[in-house]
Parts: C-alpha cells; sequence; structure tokens
C-alpha cells in the first residue's frame, strides 16, 4: 500500500486526486496551480484524474474554466504552456456533492471508477473546507469513496482543533476512518524551501553543527510578520487569533525542526519522532511569557487603515490578539536557557518571515573596544529568511579595508534569486507531490499535534478566561512595545527591529 | 623614544625618512608612491622630508622628476592630486653616497638637520639595498645620523640570509649598530588587507574560533602562484629560489598567524610571541615532505615561453627551484595531525595568493548518499582570496531549490570589490605607516627569524648538497604532478585545482 | 492498569506471582531468592501470593521445602531471618499442570481466585521453560488465567529465536495473546547495578558527557569471560553458541545502553526509543570482523580439564563457538568510526564482565618523552566494573611522587565493596519488582529485539552455512589469539588482557 | 654556564651552597635538612661544600651540631642514617661574616676555593635574610665572591617588596649585580607535591584538558588555612599582612598554573611565558571584591587563645590583616566569566590547603528531581588538596546500590598516603636541587613578580590609605560571616564549609 510499492510511471497503477472544496479560495489560489505545475514539469504520474467535489452545481467545463484562470507557467520555462494548460484541464472534472452525503461520494466513486479503467487505483483526498463539516467528509470518502486495491489519502488543513481536547477528539475521529499512515495533515510552511534546507544546512556542513547549541547560540528568534490586516474577511481569525493561527502551527512547526537531535535517518517517521522529543522537552507557555496586541486604525499619508474591529466580519469587543510575542524554552541538554522568541503579528510595518539566530559574544574579546558599548551590534548573527525572498546570511565582523583598524560588520551571503535562476515552486506542489509518493516527513504526526497543544493550551485558555486586553498598536507599525520589554527580560533584542534593518 | 610620545601633528617634532637605494625598482614602484599615498591620505605628520640616497649623481630635481613618474592618486579620490603631488615633491630631496661611507652619511645627517630646523628629530631608514651592503649601510647611518633627540629606526628588506647560520650572523652584526626595537624586517605580504583581516576574522567572530582546531579542520593550504616567470631578471632570484624567496617568509608568516593561539593582547609583542610560539611548535620540514619543480619552456596558441634556464642571468645548468610544494606539520594540541600545505610558484597557469580551509567530513552523514562518492568535494572550505581581487567565501552544501532533494555546493560569499567601494592601500603604505607610528605588529622579530630558518635550513641544505634534481613543468602549466602525490600521501586534494575552480 | 493505578500497600489489590518451570535450575537459584529477598526487605504489597507451576507432581510442602534450601539472608541484614523465611513460604503454593493445558491453567485461575478473596487481581506469570513449549504456555496463561480486573503480565526469558526470522515468528506468536505493555522481556544483565548506574553516570555528571563521543573516545571494549566451560550441561548451549547466548543480547544491550543519546526522559519508552535508535545505526556485523573460538583440553598441575567436545550432551564434530571477539561500528555522528569491541568466551582464565573505555591521545603531548614509546599504556581509561566485586574505576597519569618528573598511571577508584556496605541485591530482584511495578525500562521491547537481531543474524547465517571453523584454545587460557588481531585491525589493545591486568 | 654543561658527577666540577643567614629559623629547619636529604638521596654532586654565612660568631663544630639537631632521615628509609648524617656534616663549614661586607666576602671566596681544589666552580647561594639587607648581600657576594669558571646563582626569598614600586626598585638593584638568568626567587608553594603535578594532570591526561575552561567550570576556589595565630612573632607579619604573605604569592603562584595556556614546551621560559600571559589577563583586585578579617580572642573548652593584637609584637591598634578572601577574574577566552576565588587566613579552625573546582550543572539534567533543590550540592567537584595528606579526588553522582533510583555523591579518589608508600619530599629540597640543577621552572620571573604586584598594589594601597577595618572573627573559627557573602555574589558556594566537609 506504500509509496515503495506505487509505480510511477506504470500503466497499470492510477492516482485520483480529488479537491473536496474544490470551489473555495484556497483550492483555487493553491491546489490546483499547484497540480497544474506538479504536471508541467512531469511530476504527476502517467495515468491521474483530478476531480474538484463541492456543494454548488457546475459542470466540468465550468469547473476547468474556473481553474484555468488561475494557472500560470513558471517565469523561466514558458515553453509550450498553452498546451500544456489544455492537456491538464482536459484531466480535470467536476462532481457535485454534499460534505457529509454518502450517496454522493459512492456516486464520486463510481466515475473514479471509470477513470481508473481497471488499473490499481490509488486515491487522495485533498479536504479544503471548515473544521465541522470535516469529520463527516472524512467518513464519507473513506466508506464511500476509497480505494479497493490501492492506497487511499486524505490531506486535511488546519485547523486542527483549537486546544488540546478538541484537537484529540478531532484525531480520535479520524482515527475512526483512517489509519495514522493515510492522514496528512498539512502545514504549508513545512514545504517551504528555506525550511527544508534547514536539516540539509545543520546536517551536511560541518561547520554548522557544533554551533548548534546553548554553548554558542544566544537565542533563536522566529518571526512572521504580514503588512496587511483581516481586510474585511476577519470571521474565520477572530475565532482562532494570531496564536493558533500562527504560531502554534507554522513557528511551532519550524522551531521543532530548528531544535531538534540529529535523526537516526531522514524517514519521515525518524523525523517526526524528533520532531515530538523536542516538543516534549518544552515548557508549557506561561502568560508571563507572552505578549499579545490588536492593531487599531492608523493615517498616514492622508491615507487611513482600519483597526481589526473595523473588520466587518468582527465582533467590536473582540479581544482576539492580531499580534503575539513568546519566548519559550527547550529543556534538555542543548538547549537549556536558551531563549527561542516567537513573534507573529498582521498589519505590520513590513511582510517577513524568518528565523534569526544570534550567538553569543566572543568571551574575552580582544577586539571588544573596537566595538564602543553596544555589543549586542557585533555578535554573530545567522539569518535564514524564509519569505519574502529567500536568503541565507551571516553577519560577521571583519577589518573595514584601508589604514588604521575599524571593525565592520559584513554579511556573509547566499541569496537565492541570485544563485539560482529557476523559479523556487510553491509549498503547495511540494507537499502534494509527498502526499502522492507517500512521503510523510513534512507532514504532521498525531503526536506531535498532541505535544504542540500541550505546550499552548494553558496559556490560550488563561487568555480567554481573563479576558486578557491586547496592547493596541497602529496599522502598520512595528508592533506593540511589550514585545521589546518581553525580549529585554531574557536578554534579548529582535534581530528584525535593529537600526541596521 | 616611542610611538606613545611621539606628537604626529605637533609643531615640535619631524619625521625624516630616508631611501637608501632610492635609484632602485622597489623605491620606484613601491617606496615613493606609498609615501605619496600617505601623504595624500593626510597620514603624514606636519612636518617630515623625504630623502633619496644612493650612489649615482642626481639633482633633487632629478629625483622628483624620476619619482613622478610612479606617483598615482586613488582612483577613487583624484581631487586636488596634482596639487598634492606638487607640494610632495616638494618635499623630496636626494643625497647621493656611498653605502659604506660614514661621512657621506655624517653629510646627510647635517642636511637632515637643517630640515629639522631645532625639532625633535625622528628619522626612519628605509633599506633598499642588497644584502651584501646591508650591514655597512647600517653601520653608517647608525653611527653618523642617527637622531639625537628622537628615535631612529630602520626598514630592512628579505633576503635576511640565506639560512640559520647567515641569519643569524646579520640579525648579530645588526644589533651590534641597533637596539631589536629599532629594527623593522618587512615583509610585505604581512600588509596585505587580508591577512591583517585573518585575526579579525578569528578572534572577533564567535563561529569560526570553536572551528578553529584538529578537530574540525582536515588540512590548511597556502597557495601562492604568478603567471610569469624570472623574465630576463633572474640572477638575484636564481641565488635564493622559490623556497627562501616565497615559502620561507611570505607564506610561513601568513601560516603562523592563521595557526597562532590567542595574544593575551593585540600589542605587537603579544602577537610576535605568539607567532614565535607556534613556529616552534613545528617540525623542520624533511625532504621527503617537498616537491620541487622548475619551469620549461612551453609553446602555446603559437607563442613560445621560455624555460627558466633561457633567462640569461640565470646558469644553464642551475637546479634552483620555481616552484615547491611542501607539508608542515604543527605539533600542538591544536593542530596535531593537521597537514599545513604549502605550494609556491612561478610561470603558472593563474596568478593567485590564497589560503583555504577544508573542514572535515560530517561524521555519519545523513545525507551522503546525495553526494555520490566524492565525498572530498562535498566538504565545507573557507576560502581567503588574499590577491587578486581580495575576497572571503565559505562553501557550504545547501538543497538546490526546486522538489526533490538535490544538494549543492553554495558560497556565503564576502566579495570586497562588491561590498567596499574604497580602493584597498598597498601593503606598503600600511607598513610604512606603522614604522612611523612604531607599530611593530606587522614586522619580523629576530627570534620569529630564528625560528622560521631553523624549519627550512635542514631542507634547503639537503636539497643543494643532493643536487635534488626539480620536476619541469611547462610555462603557464599547473606545476609539477608531484605536487598531487604529495597531498595525496596526507589525504588532501588541492583546493585550487579542482574541477570547480 | 498501569502501575500509576497500582496501590502498594493498599487492602483492595493483590498481586499473585506464578512462576511457570518452577522445579527448574533458574527458578530454585534466582527466582524464588530474589522473591524472597524482595518480601524480606519489604518491597513485596501487603496481599501477595506465589505459585509454583510445573509437570511434576508436589505438594505445597513439597515446593517449600525445595524452596527453603535457597535462601538466604543478606549477610548484613540477618535479623529475623528464619521467621520473614517462615512467613515468606507460608504464601508460597504449587499447582502441577502441563504448559499446553488450557484446563490446568484454569484450574490455576481457580486458585489464584481463591486467594485474591475478591480483591483487585494483579498476576504476574514467569516463564522460565524452554522455547519450545513458550507460546503454548502464553496462550494458556493468557486466555485461561488472566486476570479479570486488574492487569497481567508475563516475563519471557530468552532464548528469543535464533535469528531474526524465529525471533519475528514468537514475537507475532505472542501477540497474539498479549499486548506489547504486557511482555517483560527479561535480560538479566540490565538489572546488574553497574549497568543501571551507567546512564546515571552519564547523565547526572556534567565531566563524563563532553567526553562520550567520537572525538575523545578511542574505542569501547564490552568483555564477558567465564572461567568454566558447558560441565556436561552443554546441550542447550550447544544449540545457541556464545554469539547468541551473551553477545547478541546482555552485550548488545550493554552497548546500546552505554552509546545511545539522551533520551527525553527516563521513561522506559524514551530509554527504548533512544536504544532502538543506536542498534538502528549500526552496521550489521560482517563475517571478517569476527573470531570464534572453542575450547580444548588442557592439563595444568596435574588438572586435567576437559575440551568443549568432550561435554558428553554435545556432538562430538560440534562448531558451535564458545569464544567469540567482535568489531561493531555504529554510524551516526556521535560515534561514526569508533571501534566498539565485544568479547565473550567460556573456559577462560578469568571470571569477569566489564566495560572499557580508552580514550584517545593528548593532542601535541607536552609529556609524550616521559613515556617512552609504549603510548597505548599511557591513554586514559574508564573501567566499569560489572561483576564480580563491582567499581568504577578511572585510569590517569600523574606525576610519581618525589624529585624529578616520572609519571605514572594511577587510578580515580570508586570500588563499590569499600564504599557501600550494603550487600549489592541481585539482578532478579530489581527485575521482579520493576515487573510487579510495571517499569519497562529493562526489559526489551519488540522492537529493540528485531533490531539487534538484524545485526546478528546474516553473520551467524554465515558462520553456520561456511562451517567456519573456529580457533581451538586452551581451557583456562586467555582465549584464541585471533583476538588481539582483530584488535589490531582497528588500532585496539584488549585492556583486560595487558601487562597493568 | 648553565645546567646543560654541568656534569653531576664528574671529578671535574664542584657546587658550593653558601647559606647566607645561617642562624635562622628557615636554614635550621629547612634548608640545611633539605640539603642532608638530597645528599642522602644521592642527589648531590661527588664534589659538594656547604657553607653557613651569619653574622654570629661559631666555629665550624658549633655549626654542625646546631644543624644536626634538626636533620632527620625519611621515615622509609632509616638505613645507615647515623652513618650519613656523618659525613655530611663533615662538608658542612662556617663563615662568620657581616651581610654588607665585601672583605668578609672575599674572604670566603677564598675559603671556597680552597675547597673547590681547583675543579671548575659552581656557587648557589641562599639569603634566607630580612629584606633590609638584601641587595648588600647580593652586591657583596656577587662582586667578592662569584665563581671564576662556573656559573654563580643567588636564591632569593621573599618578601619581594611591598607593592609595586618596591619590588621593581629592588629587582632593579638586583640586576645591577646579577643577569636574570642567576637569580632564583623562591616561592616554597611551587615546590609542593600536588601542585608540581597540576601541570601533569591537565596536559598528560586528554580527560581534563576538554573540561577545562569556563565552558565547563563554574568557580574555582584556592584555599590557605592555619590553625594557629602569629604565636608571638607577628612582627614580620605585621608589616605585611595575609594578602602579601599568601594570595599575591603562593596562591597566585597556583592560581597562574592552573589557569595558564598550555605552554609550547615544558622548559622554563615556556612556562614562566604562559603564567606572565594570564596574570597580565586579569583585572586588578577592586575593594568591593576583597574581605580582609582579623582574629580575635576566643576561649574554647576552658583554654584561652589570643587575639591578634595580643601578639607582642604587634601594635594594640594595627588593621592588619590575617584573613582575607577576594574574587579574582581572568579577561580570557577561556576563563571569561569564571570566579576564581582566594582565601587565605591564619587561626581558624583547620589546616589546609587546597585548590577546588566546582563543575557548572548539567543543562536539562533528567536527573534533577532525584537531587531534590540543593543543586549545588550535586555538581562534580575536583579537589587537589595539597596539604596535609596530598589527595586528588573528584566528586561524582552515582547510584546508590539497590533497589529504587536514589542518587549519592562518591569519590573517585587518589589518596597519595594510600597509592604511594614513599614518604613525599619537602619542596625545599625539590627547590634546591632545581637551583643546582639550573632547572627555572619552578622559580619565579621578574615579569612575573611585576604582573603579580600590578594586581594587587591599587588594593593594598586604598586598603592602607582607607584604614578598612577588618571583620573579626574567633580565633579557631571559620573566619568571617563576610567571605560567605563575597562568595555569594558570584554565586558561588565554599567547598571546604559545606555540610559534607
Amino acid at each position: 500500500n506504500d509509496a515503495a510499492g506505487f509505480d510511477m510511471n506504470g500503466d497499470e497503477s492510477t492516482v485520483s486526486i480529488t479537491v473536496v472544496g474544490a470551489s473555495g479560495d484556497l483550492a483555487k489560489k493553491k491546489i490546483f496551480p499547484a497540480l497544474f505545475a506538479l504536471y508541467y514539469e512531469g511530476f504527476l504520474p502517467k495515468h491521474f484524474t483530478i476531480f474538484g467535489y463541492a456543494r454548488s452545481k457546475m459542470t466540468d467545463a465550468e469547473l476547468r474554466n474556473m481553474v484555468s484562470r488561475t494557472l500560470t507557467c513558471r517565469i523561466d520555462k514558458r515553453e509550450n504552456c498553452d498546451e500544456k494548460m489544455d492537456e491538464f484541464l482536459k484531466r480535470c472534472f467536476y462532481h457535485s456533492g454534499q460534505y457529509d452525503s454518502q450517496e454522493n461520494f459512492a456516486a464520486l466513486d463510481k466515475k473514479l471508477m471509470a477513470h481508473e479503467g481497471g488499473r490499481v487505483s490509488n486515491r487522495l483526498f485533498y479536504l479544503s473546507i471548515p473544521p465541522n463539516i470535516f469529520i463527516d467528509a472524512v467518513r464519507c470518502a473513506s466508506s464511500s469513496a476509497s480505494s479497493g486495491n490501492g492506497w487511499t489519502r486524505v490531506i486535511v488543513e488546519k485547523p486542527f482543533g483549537r486546544d488540546s481536547e478538541s484537537s484529540a477528539a478531532m484525531t480520535k475521529s479520524l482515527k475512526q476512518y483512517l489509519k495514522e499512515d493515510q492522514i496528512f495533515r498539512i502545514d504549508h510552511y513545512l514545504g517551504k524551501e528555506l525550511v527544508e534546507n534547514l536539516s540539509v544546512l545543520r546536517f551536511s556542513n560541518l561547520i554548522f553543527e557544533p554551533l548548534w547549541s546553548r554553548q554558542y547560540i544566544r537565542n533563536v528568534q522566529l518571526i512572521f510578520s504580514e503588512d496587511f490586516g483581516t481586510e474585511g474577511r476577519g470571521g474565520y481569525f477572530d475565532h482562532y487569533g494570531i496564536i493558533r493561527d500562527i504560531m502554534q502551527n507554522h513557528l511551532l512547526q519550524i522551531l521543532a525542526l530548528f531544535a531538534m537531535e540529529t535523526p537516526v535517518s531522514l524517514d519521515a517517521e525518524d523525523t517526526r519522532n524528533e520532531k515530538v522529543k523536542v516538543l516534549r522537552s518544552m515548557r508549557p507557555l506561561r502568560l508571563e511569557d507572552v505578549v499579545t496586541g490588536q492593531y487599531k486604525s492608523h493615517t498616514k499619508g492622508g491615507v487611513s487603515y482600519p483597526a481589526y474591529t473595523d473588520d466587518k466580519t468582527v465582533s467590536k469587543d473582540s479581544l482576539t490578539p492580531t499580534f503575539a510575542a513568546a519566548a519559550l524554552f527547550i529543556d534538555n541538554a542543548r538547549w537549556d536557557g536558551v531563549p527561542f522568541l516567537m513573534k507573529a503579528g498582521k498589519a505590520l510595518h513590513t511582510r517577513r518571515t524568518e528565523i534569526r539566530v544570534q550567538f553569543r559574544h566572543v568571551p574575552g574579546n580582544l577586539y571588544n573596544r573596537n566595538f564602543g558599548t553596544d555589543l549586542d551590534r557585533a555578535t554573530n548573527e545567522l539569518v535564514l529568511r524564509v519569505q519574502p525572498d529567500e536568503a541565507i546570511y551571516l553577519k560577521i565582523n571583519n577589518k573595514v579595508p584601508g589604514l588604521g583598524m575599524r571593525l565592520d560588520r559584513s554579511h556573509l551571503n547566499l541569496h537565492y534569486a541570485a544563485r539560482y535562476s529557476k523559479e523556487i515552486p510553491d509549498a503547495y506542489e511540494r507537499l502534494l507531490l509527498d502526499a502522492i509518493e507517500g512521503e510523510r516527513r513534512l507532514f504532521i504526526r498525531s503526536d506531535e499535534l498532541d505535544a504542540a497543544w500541550a505546550l499552548f493550551t494553558p496559556l490560550l485558555k488563561e487568555l480567554e478566561e481573563k479576558k486578557i486586553i491586547p496592547e493596541y498598536y497602529p496599522y502598520g507599525s512595528r508592533g506593540p512595545v511589550g514585545a521589546h520589554y518581553l525580549a529585554a527580560r531574557y536578554n534579548v533584542r529582535w534581530g528584525d527591529l535593529g537600526v541596521e534593518q
């Protein structure tokens, strides 16, 4: 049933990909384009079929028309693009049905079987639907549209519950219908190029591993910022808030990959074992180690930017944080005492996701006098910029060329756009391909999810029960000042807000 | 008498710089231009005088004319250049005399006194003359033209003898007339920007020091290559050979700076103490750890390039090496077992001086299979390119962006020309300025010189006594193959001759 | 069902321990005495019952009589010994039955219930019976004598199969009747005091962990030797041989504990996860990395010692090894390139089990000349002597007191008998107590067993298929010389056969 | 002139040892006995003569009589003791003279020459006289009693001045008459067995060096305590105080040996270079990092112990400290941030000199819960007990044998008396022998002395100028409480005052 037995180019097997929730935004913007990109690059098997599934009535032609509007070809590979699009669209179909109707899924099953034409049938369901109808769809797909002789896999999307209890309940429900190895919980940040590269950097270069510990690393910062707000679509967000939306999953996943021990192999289970271990070594967040914020309206250059609560889909007295900063700690031998700072926010002055590793000061530094007093400015820093404009750079001190001895910070720099002319594929392409190939490394296992929720649930409950009021910050600003005080408590300076930046 | 008491801008003191051997090549090409550059940049004190001293008869005007032809202004600072040149030349004078005539130096002394006009007199003699008249000149300058109330310093140039004995004899002679702190033995490689930067990189960055040992470094390579031969001026070279001309001084000095322990301070004596220590920890070279070569004639693209022995100033049966490669070892706790490979040659395919640090393989590398078999290609490497086109880069493995997991070597790169727009000053500027300011860090102390000769003298004697025949290599080639076999013996691959280069 | 819910001193629950194979040697010599020791020390719960189960007919009184002959009290705690013995024996009973009879086990069940008297029933079966009747007994015990409202656990003894296949088959059979957490595979070496202490030493002392890697450790030796042969009872042994009997389990288990990464906690599953990881990082043994031996007869001081094949229960042409030495390697970042040498043998000159850790040479050792040439003698060594006479000692170099500078190897010594007056409990006491308390840390999980067999199975097959002839060594000698050649190949010197020993 | 040229057993050379100040306490108690011990053990050359020199009139016989009363033979080597004593005394002579009389020294010279009998003459002067007549004696000995054809060496004793200025003045005076390599400044603590062993331990054992840095060492304690006061002879002491008497020399010397970098060789100059380096890396002591004390009278068990100021030779209002504790810091890469605590006192509860190295806590310690809260109690500690009863021990945590998991601190122990039956020679024997053999490693060079004074002089001046009142502590107590507060400020707990001790 596994990838090992899957003959990518064979005549004997097929893959059917059903996008459940086909008319949704994500499906249109990300899933269909990613499938097309995979097709264009030759990564899809010979026999494949794509089905859109949703409640609305639509013909195959209407689906194709809808899908075609978001397909693009890589800038660097425009050749035969139209032709390829046509071929791709011919293999896309639509099936209308309710998400909780076994009958409708059974009808889908029939269509799929027709397309499979007697070959080994492998089926991937991508559930791009709201959490409340999730389990119903799994139940129906599993019981009425599972493959008879190949594999059946289901990609599910966050939110994976709101806390430990609801998440555990959802997992329990899923496991009624699916085995662990059929469930592919997606966190699209794990598909990002630089996140993928993180393990390569650590484990294939001699020079990083010795530095990767409390002995040399002073702190680690995981920063996510968006330069726009909810923009009238805050309904879903308001129910979850930035901590659940970004921190507990995306940033925590990156942290786990960053901080985990060397896995025994690169196999999915070994990597996920190590991620679980590091999550289990962490202390649950305490209220005093968290700062929350919410953006307020702001007028700049004559333009007026709305407050979060100006969003029509958000209640006027919402206390949902649109910004949060937190200090986390890993109580193991490698990281004991090293603060891991997270920061995530909407409606900030910039758009950026990055990992910043600040190294310790040089002990007994001979060159101290050359730096003046601001020692925090002179330590080495490794920055992995996940988006936009992927880059890795290492800040080092060197001598300014010329007479005299003046020190300066330079960057040992690897800028992807400059080095690699190829366009970097979207995270969804990688993840879809992995799901098709049965590669589970970048998907989240149940016990990982449990461990992640265990860290955040007490905090989230306390925030809500105590109705903690967020610190208000202007739309487009650098966020609440509280984040600085939090950092200062652990002797940290945010790397993204320095003078140099 | 020291720099501390020297008032750079005061009215009360003067500096007189006498270039002994003023009509020589080095004086014209390097010393006078460097003095002008210092003047142009405002580094010379208010009251200074420059004297050329040589045997030939010349007027001040003739000297000025000669000198003026080699002066240039920095490309990035052409402003007022002509004006500045005129001012500078007005302060240049000429005095004709024999190098061994106390009388002639006494006459110079009078002229100097006249220029000093009763101020505190500080005098710097730059001896740019052949070794056989060296000591005479020192004797005369010291006894007849020393400063009465300020300091007197003498810059001397290589060759500092041909072996331990002759070097010791020369030092002994020098010390009859000068104290150690008056002697400034110049090795212009120590004035190179990247060599200066070496200590900054190591000691002001946390991330390099932990890696700087046998535990992480597999080997270190010090490479010097010139793409031209002796070109009709091999007379002096033939007496010394490439080992004395390049290895025993330039490359060994760089090695000592690279490998020394952290000095207790950045003061000259502390740094030089550490350099002596590391030299004393090295084993003298053995014949079997050295490969010598000599270039032979070669015709390429219709152009014919001469053999070394085609040089009219070289004897037809000369065995003098124009190329040498050697493996050195430092028997201390930091470097035990790490081969330090040196390579120096003339008439090679390229012009380059660089330090290459090859790191060890990642133990238990998870990614081994991704590299195929050529593991030597995949280790990290730090390259410090001293000339031309100064640069620092660090070769790391990273993931090629895109689907699938393919590894690739990238460079974390710091390219000086790209980063720093200012022109990098010539090594002579730095060294002259240091001598004027009494900064001895970049000059070679007697015990350093002794330690350096102790390493090379037995080898040099054996080479000459046994009349070892060099391996012949074509002009413009990559040098003798023997260098590869030598490297292979210590499990090293020359970094400058890889496929990538 | 777990230990957490088990009320040790409560009135409400009972533990019934059934020793299946009660008339066997192990039962008499180890199991009953260990149970008594636990009782004497107050570790057994208030309500407990012990049942002997075997095929022979016996009364309770006969069992008690048989058992009583092997009970002893700790030398240091003789108080009330007889009284305690009487009390203990009163709680021992006998039940005769076939090992494959559900009926007989059902009868046992009734007796157990009677003793339990309506309390919560917890049942531990200790299977001290040959492998061929193993599964039958498990089946019967499980189906006819399981606890209705408490836990049921089964302790099983080696051999756990003869190779990967037979072991997997046995595991599969066991799992038909028991869940993983009911199976307690015993390796009594894991209950040894010093093996238990191994993790404490590594993880609770700062000074050991930094040294615990390839960087400082040159090799690790795991040595088991007995000073007697099979002595007429070689039948079972001949079927398995020393590699299966000692190496693949006892020594490999110690190795795994020694070499594993830090577990995320001290919980059983976390420790066992790490043990599996390190076993999976090892290369399967190759024939060329193994030396086998068999003892031959030897006459010393007029006494004649028999050859292995003189044992009546062993076939005359048996090639079964009574000695083996092997080199193993762990391909992970910590241990890459460090040889782990194992040696196990019967009929050798001494009785001993120990772990020897030989450290690397001091790089650039200043004191080299003081040691003369035999550098292998002067490196540091950590010795953990498991039996007899438990001790930890660290060999260090120090100066011999007195004038002059002469170096000497001293021992930083911790000798248990000298330090701790208390008698050290037998391994079986610890393991039985752990099984009662549900502590699984020292028992072997299925995946551990699989990983262990995966390392040894190809070798064992090759040895048998190729009928490799063992090297013969005299009874009472130091074993085959081949073990030295094997060690020498990896630049190792056996620590137990040095001059000092 | 050097040891290299000294033929220990030859017929051709002699050594004459003149003890200047022969009637003093030190001469009687230490110097003559040490010379006899060297003779007894066969370490003195064939031809040697010993002269006592002092102002009092005495015959050779009287000197011999006086000397004989303090000679003893090693407990373990009583053989022929009386005989040997007689032979030794026959070679002892006396010469009466003023310390500032060239004439008297010239007369000595004649006697020495007579004894030398035309052989190569080597002369050692041991100046055991007060500082005020020091220089005079050096002058006279140098000008009137120097060897004509061999070496002349002078052993001088502390005090070497009272501060930087007086020490520099004394050095300057000495250098008028002696070259640096003729001066042997003695610090008898450097001759102690365990101090000598310190370098052996560090540099010949792989396992210590990696731990020898800020990364693993939390603090270092240098502790000197005496259980008696000045006992009526406080005159000299009162002028100097405990800081000058013990800290600035004995303890600081030990600290330098402990903390220095690896020397390039074991030669005297290389070791002393490293000692100077580490002293120069230290910060001068600040008043706030020092606590001073003075003992007051105390009655215990009916016995009354006097106050310091009860000493008749001490002024009633003396503020001279008889106790001091200080925190020192070394600003280099190895020791940055590690407190080095010194403590020295008279009239304390015990007599002891020891070095205690406290290691850091285990990061992320798995066993934390087993220790309860007093984490300071559970870290590793290395103790070098210099006197009395030399020993090295390493405190480690291990498991208490027995069921359950209880941790305990044990000692990996090397107790000299138990391991080495030979009596350990007195420090003076070693140092006298070294002086005879020209081995300078254990003597203090001028620049070392300068560096040591530079650290203490500002503090000593401030203490005296501000008339800082010492904290009074009872005779026989554990010293002032202030020492605990000082330690606590740097998060240190004195290792010698713990519950365990």
